[in-house]
């Protein structure tokens, strides 16, 4: 890691811990992913051949080539993107679902793409990623996580993911975040059975958030996708209920699942803040 | 971690994983304590002042000093150890519950202890334990074991400790190793629940085995054991259920749990190849 990245980084991670929904938290945040697009602007533009029905896809090309960015998520224009990231900065998710998507995705991926040609390794992205998406579910419920729960009558506690807990008659929140799944997506139902296990089924509800699930295929560059739908469905009716799973660029064939049987409730992110005071109640 | 012990390690690893329970891993066993016991014999042996009840204990000394040595269970005469090793390597346990526990403790102590007084770290000699305790209950059961499990109608996997299928209208077993556990037990009572959620409540049977929970204190240099059992019967009741805890070196405090309500079943480890096969039971 560069020596400014390691700062920027350790910066971000100190006031993360202190309290994640803080306007701290995002400027730090507008101000990372300022620095990326700024990296990004000197890059070449590369569209990309993909297999990925409906989705357009094109990459950055610097010391090494960016994972694949979606053309109709990607806000490039400058004055369209400091508009939204005004909004992102004010807190106040009035915005369209629409707009909250592309926001919290044109953040995500244009420092992740900057990671990328500048081979910076993949940590740091899944570690923005988590505090970006973090602060944007904090600051909506006004409650900061812990990641860490202590088991009821005993002074043991367990390292989690993000877990929220609004106060009394409200279900608490468990937020596992990834930038993409693959084959380790069972991970984020067995973190949730251990909850369901140790406080009772139903106590805490599971909300998974997911950048996105598509690559360069390494041998001919195309763009792919790749879904496991039927696993998560056995996941979804053998290991525990998440109440949902929330996507930056959604797969089709997750998004189909919503209205399959068994079904699991798959969203693009912007739904997540009107959806939330819902999932929370008793 | 020297060129020799290097070598040692990748084959015990190597005819581990081909089968656990083979004459061959058993020979490997042999041949590394009998290494670990020549350099011990260099090694000056100091008396230590127990703070644990009713146990004495002493300590080799070399570069560095090595964790405390069980006076009543460490097996020192070479001709008593020649022995029971050769019983060990017979395989057959028709040995008294009280050899088997000697047996076990003499040969994982001696390799723990060299490895201390040479400054070798405790990832090696947690490798070591989990191979000598997986054979001995590999052979004993006539299974190998594997070290992750296959979803039920799904191609995922997920890594696990050992689990050991017995075959149809046997229960499976569930086996995690571990040199100690201070307040790190709770992960043996989770990965249980993990099983438990998947597969049903009860097809495996949660067997911890553990070396001992003795340590120096850093200040003073005596020896003391840490002990949790009120978080155990938590843990027994709220997490998920263990069917038996098997110690080589016993504290008192976790066998006195087998009569205490809710009871946890700790006993020596020599008992554990009497109950296996009743554990089996459907």
């Amino acid at each position: 890691l560069p020596a400014h990245l390691k700062r920027q980084y350790q910066r971000l991670k100190k006031v993360a811990a202190k309290d994640l929904g803080s306007e701290e938290v995002a400027k730090l945040i507008a101000e990372i992913v300022t620095h990326a697009r700024d990296l990004l602007a000197a890059c070449e533009m590369v569209d990309l051949t993909s297999r990925v029905a409906g989705k357009s896809y094109f990459g950055f090309r610097g010391k090494a080539d960016s994972r694949p960015v979606n053309v109709d998520l990607y806000v490039h224009d400058p004055l369209e993107f400091r508009y939204l990231a005004e909004s992102f900065l004010a807190g106040t998710p009035q915005a369209a679902p629409e707009e909250i998507t592309k926001t919290a995705y044109t953040m995500a991926i244009s420092v992740f793409a900057a990671h990328d040609v500048n081979e910076v390794g993949r940590k740091t992205s899944a570690t923005f990623f988590e505090v970006l998406i973090g602060h944007m579910v904090s600051r909506a419920l006004g409650v900061a996580p812990r990641k860490r729960v202590r088991m009821p009558e005993s002074q043991v506690e367990l390292p989690t993911d993000y877990v929220f807990d609004p106060g009394p008659n409200r279900r608490k929140v468990h937020l596992p975040i990834k930038t993409s799944t693959r084959e380790r997506g069972v991970q984020a139902w067995v973190h949730h059975l251990i909850l369901d296990g140790i406080f009772g089924k139903g106590r805490f509800r599971g909300v998974l958030v997911v950048c996105g699930e598509t690559k360069r295929n390494a041998r001919t560059g195309e763009v792919i996708e790749i879904c496991v739908p039927a696993q998560w469905q056995i996941f979804q009716e053998r290991v525990s209920e998440l109440s949902r799973i929330y996507y930056l660029d959604p797969p089709q064939p997750y998004l189909a699942l919503a209205h399959a049987h068994p079904p699991v409730d798959v969203q693009p992110f912007g739904h997540a803040f009107a959806d939330l005071r819902e999932l929370l109640e008793l």
